[in-house]
């Protein structure tokens, strides 16, 4: 009888990919709000997810430390079970309602590719790097005040895919009035056999359902970001206009459940 | 209308985790015969696949430098599109015939990883290594003769995985004597959503199917394996208890279809 | 007029392997306290230091999560100025008076590895990680409080070289009673021209002298440790016979100087 | 009693960043002739090393997969002792004579950086892919034959610092023409102590003596090559303004001594 929640299957179920849900995460985030061309935008929208005329083109350019747990102590293997990330957010509509779209992010990790791909993040592999807080004073600290600086970057396959920088400026005192759109993802396989590749075998949006979601330490100031034209890469179409504020927090939720919003294949 | 035949999907269609079929694949390859528990193979295969009573427990462990091309020219950027990779082939049953199956594999690229998930290959992510032959005379050139040595490795998370080496003595006359099985793989797809965890979306076994395969410049010779426990990891558990010849030589093939050998959501 | 601290120099000098001092240091570490076999220390010391008889074979294996800066913001460019790093230090003598030696370190960053040279701490490549503590409360975030537990790894080659873990139990009222020897290390840079390998170009003992050195939020607790015996590495022959406590902070300090405290070739 | 050549040196020698010489190399290679601006390679020169006004500002990029041995099998662990290579040869004079300068080199190894070191390559660490030519024929396998295209990167810290194609059109009747001038380099170690900065430890001019060098299936043809501009670094300052020829080959050779041209300390 084999085990595992995601393959590789074995007998004792360790080699898994990624362990069975609940999963658990903590993580140091950057966060650079930004517009770009509607249009761009709309281009990038799956089946059933409309643009949000209101939104003009607001999107959100995320980079995160990540640290993450199942329930059998994963958080003590930093070497398998942390991983860095970034990824886009824009704004859309669902039914009508407001909603931030996932069409780009990139993770250092497989396991955490694997868990993406099973919740519908379109994850790839890249390099992820934020400028980290420490506790010890020191021109190398980036303490949590009123003027630190904080940089962070993605690159996938050795080409510099997005940088950015924020200055600290002041506390923010609601963050889930910044942070407030429910994020959907659209959940996809493809086939490979001849003559079905027209037929993904899964093709669904879902809802990236947050369980006990926290902020902590959350502080606004002024950002730059840059996402350049790579070659074999999209992602430049969606690049900033105009840039607007940046924000440097801690946060943290835990997944136990994916509602799935439409089924096209049901 | 989105384009890319695997997320992430975006008009352009280029930032797609893997381009489109046809895939072609160019290699040169270590592969190790060795006999293992034959009870360790039973307790991995998955259903309907039988044990090979006749195999007594006879695996191969490969290892492969990869080059791949899809249509557009992708073998001149070696930066996304080459690759290495580890994999175990136990022998077993299917209807009766006598099948590989693959229950472990490595590689270090997303792309090649995403094929494999599609296809049905369990990979994770690994860090691969085998001695190469250069055309330049030199003690570090392990030319294609009698004598040289050859090692090769994989690791995942700083975790050695399997280490080999082995050491040329003749050329194989004809290598589909010895590579004569077809490779049968699980193509699986879990649920999330609470309550259907149980439920796999994709669950089938699927035939590895390889057209134009070639193999050039086979020769056979002694060999070395060994497989070391890893905390996190099941590998072990068929470790070699004998090991048998060593090969090293170059294969290519290319994939355009993925034949389903059964479907159990059907 | 060629300009930078270290190769290569160009003429702007902006890409120097390293930027010139000072250097600015702040991290978060994970340091366990142990004990190996006292002749396998006396081994490892170089001309002019002594075994530590009172030290009965103490040593401490340390993990570090580093953030770099020197004069020109660098810490906002997380890609090329982050670092993780693990060491040893053995307790030994020199003059009489007790101090640290650094035998074995490793880095995932080649300024580090740089600066590691010119100062005389032995770098190599590897890969190291360590559990984070972040602020947002979830399973997976590691608070500092009694009961958390953090692990460690240091990897080099695809080969585990150590891993530990500790458990927090208590605050360290005053950090400097534990963590109280001067370190010393070995600037060592050989000849490769014919007739002279045994004749380094610099052979010196000296001091790494850190400036305003700081410790926060100092715990300590339980701990466990190893050093698996590596083809192809000899740390393992000062693997722990007995482990201490275990400890978790924050430090941070600059460096400006480098006192030549033996120079073999003067 | 310390052993090893290099540092950190143990009681067995195992651990050393590199083994002792003889050092043994055999590789694929992809260079790229090109011109630049004049004046720019003037401004890269050391003290010594003159201008070549007929060179007209001729440089060869070069990008090299290396197999490394020295005396103990090193090459049956291929996880440590292979390595990927770009570096820049600029044209120069010497005492009158025409010579090659190395002003910048990437390594993806540790060993093969301190060997640089030693030398006086100016190595950093980046990430080098080439295309590869296969034995079997696949549309992956990049045969050497008329019309194969090869393409070639260098990246490091997640930025793209030059990407290059070739396309094969005749083989080489004799390489020594092309590849005709010996390769000068700046050995230097700086200091750190204060008031020592401007006195390095050591800076010399050496030749990279390469003994038993041959070339093997030497081709040439067209070649595309861009040097962009990357934050905090100064290649791009020697981008090409033509492009010349491509090559693809095998090359090996052995390092035994260091001869020792300038020493501006003596």
């Amino acid at each position: 009888m084999l085990k595992g929640y995601m393959v590789p299957q074995s007998p004792e179920g360790k080699s898994a990919a990624t362990p069975a849900p609940p999963w658990h995460y903590a993580s140091y985030c950057i966060a650079v709000e930004y517009w770009t061309d509607p249009a761009a935008i709309s281009a990038l929208l799956p089946p059933g997810v409309e643009p949000d005329s209101e939104a003009k083109g607001r999107a959100f350019f995320w980079f995160l430390d990540w640290q993450f747990t199942a329930s059998d102590d994963e958080l003590t293997d930093p070497a398998r079970y942390q991983y860095r990330e970034a990824f886009l957010l824009v704004e859309a509509r669902l039914d009508g309602k407001p909603v931030n779209l996932c069409p780009y992010i990139f993770v250092d990790n497989d396991a955490a590719l694997a868990r993406g791909w099973i919740q519908g993040y379109p994850k790839k592999l890249g390099s992820i790097f934020q400028t980290r807080s420490f506790a010890a004073p020191n021109p190398a600290a980036a303490p949590i005040v009123k003027g630190s600086r904080f940089g962070a970057s993605v690159s996938a396959h050795g080409e510099r895919m997005a940088t950015a920088r924020i200055q600290l400026e002041e506390p923010v005192a609601d963050p889930t009035k910044v942070f407030n759109r429910p994020t959907v993802i659209r959940r996809y396989f493809p086939q490979l056999t001849a003559g079905l590749r027209d037929k993904p075998a899964v093709n669904q949006l879902t809802l990236s359902k947050m369980d006990d979601l926290t902020f902590t330490q959350v502080w606004s100031g002024s950002a730059e970001l840059t996402i350049p034209e790579v070659a074999g890469e999209d992602m430049h179409r969606i690049a900033p206009l105009r840039v607007g504020k940046g924000y440097r927090f801690s946060m943290a939720y835990s997944v136990t459940d994916l509602p799935i919003l439409r089924d096209y294949l049901a």
